[in-house]
Parts: structure tokens; sequence; C-alpha cells
């Protein structure tokens, strides 16, 4: 089945690493993942705060206890008393605990700058992706005659292409412009979906700011270019938006396309359909295990929103100390609050690390002979463009592989490093890429970047 | 799409209340949520050591606290050593953290009496209901030309339905004995699997036990036949055990399906392919919010299990405090260490609770006219029969509402009790039942079953 298949992509590398790992010879001394964005697993240290809070709500027993914090007890007893029972063993409503989609609301409205949101439009989900997945199923089981196109960027993270697969609806590829940093060109947006209602009836258009794997943020003339066109073709908005913490090049700064649908005026912010996702796992928190999200949905049909809902009830609800560590991320300590210089520092001090890392792989990456990289804007992911010899594209081609899976197995036999083909996010035919994390730490990433540009002279060399 | 109408069966008694509840008047002081089995929501307190665990787990500066007890930090110690980073924030593997994998095995092979469990066949879901819904994916995924079967009991646990429907595959329902206290009679399951024969291909035949909603304990020689039977017919077994700890009745004992396979000898054991379920939600521990759970899958093809292993990668994990409280289930504290004497006396607390709950239910409901109720054998609900006289069936019929769903509406609109009808979880023809939970504290169920008592006696009267 087309799932499975699709499927195969995004856990193929894991395979090769297993597969590898059980062999013999190792020329290096540890396999470093640099192909997942997995930030606690590569060392960095969860926020202090969100935990005190989660473990108190855990063992309510700790509210006696002086070595907490007071406005870290202030916030585990508001989450409990939304809780049925006072405990996080409860179910909650499918939606997820009403306080905390209330702080979910207050925090998109100070994030917005006061645009109002309601916290009716929030759903707590078992990550983003849960919710990605699930507004997908709505959107698709609506389907008419002709089947459903779901337009993506290529490059994509691979939970699109396998839901669209998974769902039987039709992907529908748009191009970012990597000779632009990856930007989004509306012509494109255009050229792709006219293309598309030959075969398919294209309804909703998904959008990755900041990208993943592509690392690239939008600018408001961008978003307010594409929200334009969604509004003038009837397309229901995705805007996935789990990286809006990782920004980091100099004049780049997250937009929201909410705020910016509101500010384009009433014809807009009443009729536009969207749905936008954040998650615990990535920006400056990394929660990944605790499987925590939300996503905001604003002008959804009435029926549609009970489809939802009902769709919602049958996993009953996400976890519920993923919901507790949500409304952490959404609610943290304040100035003048007892907690707030320290999470600060602890914030602070892992984005501008990955500020640092951004920059320095970009730099490294493009005095590498036959490797381009654009600018790493946000994110964390790097995904440079490499130049691969003809000689490896026909072995690759002998052995029924793509050419960049050749490169990243050979990377990872020869160096332990651990990377994602290009192919598995799709890119432009004949052009070759990888993705690579930079969440290593930094003297880390200096070594595995040298090995990396080590390797890649080797390679082309071997294959000249 | 039929998936739907499914799943509005699950939810439509919340709807109601939710309706109802935005109503005015309200004959009752608070609504009553016997609809759920929400343990904690129903003020059951959470197992302490559990708790201390994941705690531990969550701020693991707890480590150095004298407050803990050295066996709760010797658990905590084991599962961050299990996780990325040390940390419940990394993603663990798509099948779960292997050490809680390796507690799993070991706990399957004490409840067995030995019968081997290997951790490679144990994969860590999203409460039980992930597991299911997943092994059902893979089984019907493969169906050939005609659409696969599923044989479920009736009455069901209506996840089964709608997952049943979502796939696409044909529910083939085989139906228990309500005069045998809802038996399983292998004599039903062959009638029921030659009639299907004729419109789809049974594959798969789902058993819960205990019984949920109808809480029969099954014997070891029911059990028998039901392997024997799934061995001559080549169907997949489903065991659904999520209440493998809550038996209540004299001469009543929990028996894994995988131990009776196993002792059924090697004809059975390496052929008949099984999957059982567990979950954190039921039990003692009754922790639902943490949607934790495992599946045991043996004689899976290999195929089919790499197919099941891509198909959890998709949702990456499942959330990793679910994961260690799951660890504590199946890893309790042992008599000699510190926590257990505190422990047992929680676990019994809740599960002899329980068990005059049991009685105590089933003794009242039978002293009432028009209703019968078979013992509470297990699981935490009672599923009594109800006489609907047939002017209150013409009413509903008028207002195009299942019989017992009016029954439901008027209890709930009356005594503000709410339990979910016998509609939504399949019953014979002309028969109404609705479910019940037995969670409520034993004083406010004493209460809850005279109110019951009174509106039924009232009911009768109203439609004589």
């Amino acid at each position: 089945p087309p799932a499975l298949r699709c499927i195969k992509k995004v856990v193929l590398m894991l395979a090769i690493q297993k597969a590898f790992l059980s062999g013999i010879k190792k020329p290096f001394t540890e396999v470093i993942k640099a192909n997942i964005g997995d930030a606690h697993a590569m060392g960095q240290r969860p926020i202090t705060f969100l935990r005190q809070v989660v473990a108190l709500c855990t063992y309510p027993n700790l509210l006696d206890s002086p070595s907490f914090p007071e406005d870290a007890k202030k916030r585990a007893r508001r989450i409990l008393q939304g809780c049925g029972g006072n405990s996080l063993g409860a179910y909650s409503a499918s939606q997820g605990i009403n306080c905390i989609r209330e702080d979910v609301a207050s925090y998109i409205e100070r994030r917005d700058g006061g645009v109002p949101a309601d916290p009716d439009n929030i759903y707590l989900t078992t990550g983003a992706s849960d919710g990605i997945a699930t507004i997908l199923k709505i959107l698709v089981s609506g389907g008419g005659k002709s089947r459903t196109g779901v337009m993506i960027p290529i490059p994509q993270y691979p939970l699109y292409s396998a839901a669209i697969s998974e769902l039987g609806a039709i992907q529908v590829n748009y191009y970012l412009d990597e000779e632009n940093c990856w930007s989004l060109d509306v012509n494109e947006l255009r050229r792709s979906l006219n293309e598309a209602k030959a075969y398919c009836h294209p309804k909703v258009l998904c959008i990755i700011n900041p990208g993943n794997p592509t690392g690239q943020v939008q600018n408001r003339k961008c978003i307010e270019d594409v929200i334009h066109f969604a509004w003038e073709e009837k397309l229901f908005l995705l805007a996935d938006e789990v990286y809006q913490d990782n920004v980091y090049s100099e004049g780049c700064q997250f937009h929201s396309f909410k705020k910016i649908l509101y500010e384009m005026g009433p014809e807009y912010y009443n009729n536009v359909e969207l749905a936008s996702f954040h998650s615990t796992s990535k920006g400056y928190m990394g929660e990944c295990g605790y499987r925590g999200g939300y996503m905001e949905v604003i002008n959804l049909h009435p029926e549609m929103k009970g489809q939802l809902v009902k769709l919602l009830s049958v996993r009953i609800c996400s976890p519920v100390s993923g919901q507790a560590a949500m409304d952490i991320v959404v609610n943290p300590p304040i100035p003048g609050e007892e907690s707030y210089s320290q999470f600060i520092k602890e914030k602070e001090s892992v984005l501008n690390n990955l500020a640092k890392k951004a920059k320095l792989t970009e730099d490294m990456f493009n005095k590498v002979p036959g490797v381009h990289c654009n600018p790493l804007q946000g994110a964390m992911y790097a995904f440079p463009r490499i130049f691969i010899p003809a000689k490896a594209i026909e072995e690759a081609k002998a052995h029924k592989m793509a050419p960049d899976m050749l490169y990243c197995m050979k990377l990872l036999e020869e160096t332990g490093i651990c990377v994602v083909p290009g192919s598995g996010f799709g890119q432009r035919e004949g052009s070759y890429h990888f993705r690579m994390t930079i969440l290593p730490p930094i003297e880390k990433l200096k070594i595995l970047l040298e090995k990396m540009k080590d390797f890649h002279i080797k390679f082309l060399e071997k294959y000249a």
C-alpha cells in the first residue's frame, strides 16, 4: 500500500543505522545521530521550570516542599484544578484541559500583539503530528468525486507525504526556491495549483515556517502573498509553525499566519480557513518525549468542527503530562516572578547556542568544494546541496539506490555520522542534499563538520 | 463516511451531557459521570510509588532528596538510563524504551508462570487503543480481493467497531450469551464465521477478557476452545486484556491467552498469531491520562512485523512519561523493598473496594423490577438489561432515537447520572441495556444506585 511505501522513507535511515551497527568494523568510536531533531538526546538540558511544574503535578506531595519555587507551585495547582480528580491520571476532555487551552489562547494573543484568540479554537494534541494528521483526515474525508489535492512544499517534512498517501489524497508539490534561500514564490504556487487542477481537486495548502528541512524564515510580504492566494483559490491553510521560537538570522523575524491574516482585514480574517500548529518538542525546550502540542483552527465550518471533535475523541485525549508541559511553554515565568531570571538564562542559552551553531554550520559547509548551504535562518537543520559525481550516481543506480542515499550510507559507514538523504524530503530532479541537525554541542559539532568535510573531499576524489 | 458515523456513537453521550448542562433547570446538584472508566476523576488516589518514580524521572534533582525511597530512585535511574540523554524529553525508539520492554517481558513471564516472553515482541503504545488500532491496520492492509472480516463480540467496546469501519474492513458480530453470564460459546463463533464467509474474508478474532462492557471473566476451557477455533480457522487472535487485574468473583481467575496457548503445546504455540494488550489506565492504578500501554505480539510474519514497526514510527514514539508509568505497573515494589507494604496496601484497597462495589451493584440492580444484571466478575462496569415499555419505545421512535438512548437521556435529565446506552456497544435486537462504571466511592455509589432504582420504577409507571 502507498502509505507504507511512503513511511518507508521516514524510517529507512534508522534501518540503515541499525543494520550497520550490527556489522563488525567501525572506523569510528560513536554514532552521532544528526538525523532527528531530538535535542535532549544530544545533551540539551531540560528547562528547569517546566520540569518542576510537571513534577509537582505528578506528585502533588511536593507542593509542600520548600525546595520548589512558588511560581511553579502556582502553575501546578492551576493545572491540577483543571484535571478530573485533580490528577494527571484522569482523562481530559478530547480537546484538552480547559485552563491550558485558555493559557494557549493568551499566549497567542501576546505573541500576535493582541490579535484575539478563542480557547474554543484551541485543540491540545499528541505532538504537532497528531494535529496535522487529524486535520488532514477531516479535510480529505469531505472530498467529492475527484480526489482531494494537498499542496506541500518540496523539500518537506515527510509526515506530510505519508499522511496524504495514507488518506488516499493527492500530493501536489510546489518547489521552494533554493537559489533564493529556499523562499516561497507565489508564482510557483500558482503553477503547481493550475497543473494539479487537471487531475485532482486541490483544497489544502501546507506551509512550514520556519522551514523543515530548509530552515528559511518567511517574511511578511511572502506570508501576505500566500494568504491572498489561499483566499483567492479558497484553499484551507495549514501553517506548521513548530519552529516559531527558532529564528536566528539578523533581520529575520517570525510572523504567525494568524497575525498577518488578521492584519489583512476582515475580508481575509473572516473567510480564510487556517490551522496552525505548535509543539513542546522544538523551540528552546526540546521536550519531544512528552508528545505535547496544540493547534489553533479558525473559520472551520461548524460541521467540520463536529467531525474534528469526533475524530479526536477516538484517541480519548492527548497525554495529560504533555498537556501540562505545553502549558509551561505558553505560560512561562514572567518578570517579577521568582523563577524568571533562571528561566530566561536557560532559554537564551539554548537559543544563542543554536544561533551560533546555525552560522557555524552554514560557514563550514560553504567552505567545502561541491557543497552549497543556504543560511540557516531558523529551525534546527542544515539542508546543504551536495555535488555527487557521475560515477557515484552510476554506482547508486546499480544498487537501486538514490544517489544521496548512497552518499549518506557511505558517510555513516566511514564516520559514524547519521544524516538523512534529501530524497526522503523531496528535491528538484538531479539535485542532491541531506538534512543534518545542528543539535550536537558546539565543540562536537565542529568536529563533526570537519569530518564531513574530509569525507566529502575523499568522496569527490574517489568518484572523480 | 462510515468511520464518523461509528465514532458518533462513542461521543453521543458526552454531547448529550454538554447540551443538557447548557440548559437551565437541573433537578439535581451534580452530574455523576458513570459513563467512562476514569478512576481518578471519580476520586481514586494514584498509587504513591508509581507517581514517585515518574516524578523522579521528570525532575532528576529529586534523586538527591531524602524524602523519596531508594526503591523508587533505583527504578527512576534505570528508566533514565534507557532514555536518550537520560531525559524523558528525548524521543524513544518507536517500539519503546528497551529496558521497559525487558521489564514488560519479565512481568509476563511471572504472570504466566514462566512461559517465556521476548522483549522484541513487546511494543509500548499510547494506551491500549493505539496498539489495537495499529495491529488492525496492519492486518487489514494485507487483505486480498475480498474485504477483511474482523470478528468482534457483541456487546463490545466501540473502539473496535470504529476502527474496523475506519479501515474499510467488515465487522463480523458474534454474540455473547447473556443467559450464561455473558459467556462466549464457540458454537456461536462458528455460526458467525460461517455466515461471514459468504461476504468477506474473516481474518481476525477479537476477544475482550475480562469483558467490556459485560464484565465476564473467561474460564480456561473457554479460552482453550477459542484458541483451538482460531488455530483451525487460521484467525489472528486479538486479546484485549486491559482488565487483567480486575477480577472479583469467587472462583474466577484471569488466564492470559498467551499462557493457555503455550500450555496447549507447540502445534498451537508455534502457529497461532496472537496480540495481547495491556494499559496503565485500568487495573488498580487507573492512570488513564498517561496514555501508557503495551502489546505483546507473537508468531507475527516477519514482513508484517516490518510493516508494524513502520506504522508505529509515524507517530515517532508513545509518550515517554506514559512508558515510565507502564514500567511501574509491570515492575512494582517486591517483598523486602522499602515501598512494598504501602504499595500492597494501596493496591489491595482499590481492588477490594472494586470487588465490594461489583457485588453491591449486581445485588442492587437485581432488586429492581424490570432490571436484570449478570454478576460483575471483572472489569469495572455493570451492563444491566432493562425492560423498556412499549410506550417508551414508541416515543423513542418518534424522536428517531434508540429506546435505551431515550432511557439514558431521561436518567441524565432527572438524576444527573450519566451512563451509556447499550446501543452504543451492540446488543441483541429487542433487548436494552446501559453501561455504568462502578468507580464512584462506595457511599456515593449506593446513593446513585438508589436514585437509579427510583428513576426506573417511575419510568415503568410513566410508560405503563
